[in-house]
């Protein structure tokens, strides 16, 4: 049983089917083929806008590409404190921007503020003599769904959005889960994205039943040459594209995506409830997408380890939960059965704890 | 008919089987999954030697990585003038070294020879005052094969990484195509690399009937670390990392990339000598890969392009041919009846071309 | 009456005649001069240790080159949140690095703490799986003295180095103000940085009466070839190095920088003392070099903006004055007169300000 | 007698004077003083132009910034093969811009061609496939004088530019010795900047007399603060900017940097003209700024190299002299008794050759 990460669920059928379907014949290289094409097609129809894009192959080169097309090296990249961009990508935002600076913004429960946003942006005075001495604010990257599985309302985005570009920054949306937020937000791309102002958006497919599919989204068409250069300078550019075309397309056909994403959504509510239920166990934050975070029992952690059951230790910067907060993630794949397992095993531990104390 | 590239040619059966099997259940994500270190053994097998090694998408990325790892930013990358790190990677070599300077080496025939190394290192002296406003030498990066398709001999390398060494440089090969010359060369992997002197390879498996699986390959096993890091701030560490082991596991068991190689390469020969035998058609490099340099006349080119078979103009900074060389490629997957119909169209076209004349 | 910055100063005049000095003749370029070499032994004399120096004209090229030479770009670089490096130099340790990530530390009056420290290095364990994904702790900054003015006592320094060198991490000491701890510290050059195990030095001399004079001090002489093609390439090898040379040389010489030192740090005391005496007046933290930080009531704020008298508003991240934090700096030329005229507005205006009240 | 070069020649009186002017008082930091602005004036003056400018103190810092400025990472700067940015700057340009690639031209005397341009274009096109694998040509960039000490002429010039222009390649002057070809060509600032077509130019003043100024001109005023912010984050923003605008101010003013110029023109002229009367010695080019290149007798060579007489060994890539070239450059400083000395001793050593021989 594996809640370890929904990276660790494999390739849907679907995607699978797609990619082998891709393998006849010969196809132009370097994404020049029909499924890139088609994928490319399917991005603008599903943002109902004209997009500048590329199809990369992990999340970390999707921000760093995003990030560089929306920061100059002598700027700064203003995103949460435990942001993936900040913590878990070695670097790879300061590599693809060629050093910008990434200033990280104290957060509360994994959201950015507009708080947090207005007290970083006073660091940083525009009109002072110091301005030329310290980086220029360039853009605020989002996690959507955050770090903690949390969801920004559109309401939240949009008041961030304006702000940000208020004080001259672009906004790039780290979309590693962007369809698990949109399942629970309940409306489209476009009024999840661009509509709000969002300038750039990390669209993750990998984590959602893909193989190794990323998009890189820039609503402004204009910018599709400068993004070619970089993602093939960065060594993203695949020589046989149509694999990747080939998962991007399928992924984004009838709403594949979000179906996926509405199964892993789905798995995670019935976690949470269940494990609400079991005496002793916290559940430390709303389940709006596919991760649940709890914070166990002694005697219920060994009990699911001992059984085999993966999740993570996770951690924040500044949390409260001294090390005991646990992170468990569910798929497109997570098998009902085994969640029933996992309850059941809590609930064992739980009585038996009971019933040894008394 | 595509002789565009080997990139055309989509995936080898065998490869797709691997990926499809890999797909069973969960598996740890980021590379520490069962298929990415079988991927690592059997790496470590073929080579006969203790390596450090990485997993990566594209070949810009291999070589780029690979670079990084022996020059630093302020050294100098010494690659021959058309050399694909020089001409057709939009700089990722500059980029993933961190602004290493690439200096061209004039060529001959597409390999590097003795006298233009030593001409360049001449430029950059080692022991006078001018030291300091040069680049330092760090690396010299050979193509095996040449982007011409020729293989260097073991002798031609072994001197080559001797001189190279003598002056304080790295040797890394780009082994975009190292199947296809080592199936010329008739020895091992081990004989072919690290025991000549080569520090690094960038082992090409893509072209080779992999769906994207590249793999950088130093010599030297205490820079795991360092590569590691590298790789994941490339945006270059997949989550789902074992489709990616999965590619590279299953081309290196049993012989499979060899064999795959043999079929291409054979399919070069034969597609040459039938050329060979065309009036008119001149062959301008002897195919010591899968690659087929050839000049066409102009009634042969057209009744071939007329007929759908595709393949590319070709040039070099300072070829002979005035724009007329032209590139075709075999792949494991080129078939028999279109290199027979290939040459069918063209001996009827140089036939007619006589009647015509005469 | 300028207490904004030492950098408003200009040229001690012993360092103003050895620049016309060093005009005589011809000499070598590029830092083969006998100036230059003379500089370099000073250094090695005034530290009683072999080193590598670079001399370079900005204290943001001596931090940058000397973070570049302990941090690689995938590594991390610790300084407090406030620090120069983080804040005050546009991005350019991001820069020399090659795109390393700052990290901040917060901060306690200026000073990075052990506890703050080991909290950082928990967001960076050594031996876990998420190592890959964030970046290598490759080097601890500290400001020496702080920017709030504070001087570490040689006992922080050493256990912080400590814990530093314990977690694999470098230490590398911003000391544009590097005199003027020496001063207050009562202690050698060598006491106060390698003894400690300091690494390496950002020797600031501009500030202490230099025109633009800086050194980069690694204390291990086997990286003096690295740092020189580094300082070259970062356009910091001046050319008529000797004018350069010549004033590291003389402020070196005979105690020059220290009795100069001394001069700015007695002058603010001075300083501080008589408006700790003025009623209103709170001075915010303890002199210990060349800065006194203040909090004036508004009346005598007035008064000294309308007199001319120049100083900073100052703002830490977090602090606690909301935006009433002034800072006074002293120099080796501030003239006693104007330090007394001072506190006679200042004194003025508190006393009016009482009889109003009253 | 030192011939080596003219940053041999240490300061103006003018220039030094001014320096020392400019340190009575205190100031404004950086670049916030008077001088600078007068600087800044100064160029806008001298070039009839809104410029976007900066003050540094290296020639590879302009280059580099200048660069920096008109190529982005992914772009490539196009330089005649021994071009001071591809050979004598250790990479700079290639850290500057961020790891932009350095095309070299093939040279013709040192100076570009339009043919050698058009060569290194069509390498690089822009409407076919391959565009997306090479870099985009972004920036040429031209020496004037040449490091051969030729001077282009307006119309070779005007010609270059527009060529590059038609292209969409900006165009770049490093002038570090643009005073020197002014004076040659007779013509105005504007007239050899600009007006040509002419996008940025970094203007050397230290070998014309400076202690060390160099300043970016850019030719497009609304790039002011992207240069600010690139030329902090550079380190070469100094503190005492005042230092630095006093030298270029001084420099333009009054024409002073035109006859220091002129001064040193004159003496190559003298130089040559003498050597050219000497049996056996062979002036390699027409002296057209403050370089003189000579061939000459072993016996001569020896003679001036016992004697003490100061001049370089040179070497372009691919020159036809092997290792005989020499290079004997002039100042504003350079003394005519110096020259007589140097005459006579090579015509001392010709005549007791022709003796010997006979």
């Amino acid at each position: 049983m594996n809640f370890v990460s929904d990276n660790a669920a494999g390739v849907a059928p679907e995607i699978m089917d797609a990619i082998a379907a891709a393998n006849g014949g010969t196809a132009p290289s370097y994404g020049r083929d029909d499924r890139t094409e088609g994928a490319h097609c399917r991005l603008a129809e599903v943002f109902e806008h004209e997009v500048a894009a590329a199809l990369v192959t992990t999340g970390s080169a999707a921000n760093g590409l995003a990030l560089a097309m929306l920061a100059p090296p002598y700027g700064a990249v203003l995103a949460q404190e435990a942001a993936h961009v900040q913590m878990d990508e070695c670097g790879a935002p300061e590599f693809f921007t060629g050093g910008a600076k990434l200033v990280p913004l104290a957060t509360d429960g994994g959201k950015v503020t507009e708080a947090a946003l207005r007290r970083a942006l006073a660091n940083y005075p525009s009109d002072a003599p110091e301005t030329v001495h310290r980086v220029r604010p360039s853009c605020l990257s989002l996690s959507q769904p955050t770090e903690y599985g949390a969801v920004y309302s559109l309401a939240e985005l949009e008041s961030l959005c304006g702000l940000a570009h208020e004080a001259g920054l672009s906004v790039h949306l780290d979309g590693a889960r962007f369809a698990n937020a949109l399942v629970t937000l309940g409306c489209s791309p476009a009024e999840a994205s661009w509509n709000l102002g969002v300038d750039a958006l990390s669209l993750g497919l990998t984590k959602n039943g893909c193989m190794a599919a990323e998009a890189v989204v820039l609503f402004d068409a204009r910018r599709t040459r400068e993004l070619a250069w970089r993602v093939k300078r960065a060594g993203q550019l695949l020589s046989k594209g149509r694999f990747l075309g080939a998962q991007v397309e399928a992924a984004l056909q009838d709403g594949l995506w979000l179906s996926l994403a509405s199964r892993a959504n789905a798995s995670a509510v019935r976690l949470a409830t269940g494990l609400a239920d079991v005496p002793g166990v916290e559940i430390v934050a709303p389940v709006e997408s596919n991760a649940v975070f709890a914070v166990f029992p002694e005697r219920i952690e060994r009990r699911l380890r001992e059984a085999g059951v993966g999740f993570l230790s996770w951690k924040y910067p500044g949390d409260r939960w001294d090390g005991r907060l646990r992170r468990l993630m569910t798929s497109f794949r997570t098998r009902e059965e085994d969640i029933e397992r996992l309850l059941a095993l809590a609930g064992g531990a739980a009585t038996t704890n009971r019933v040894v104390q008394g």
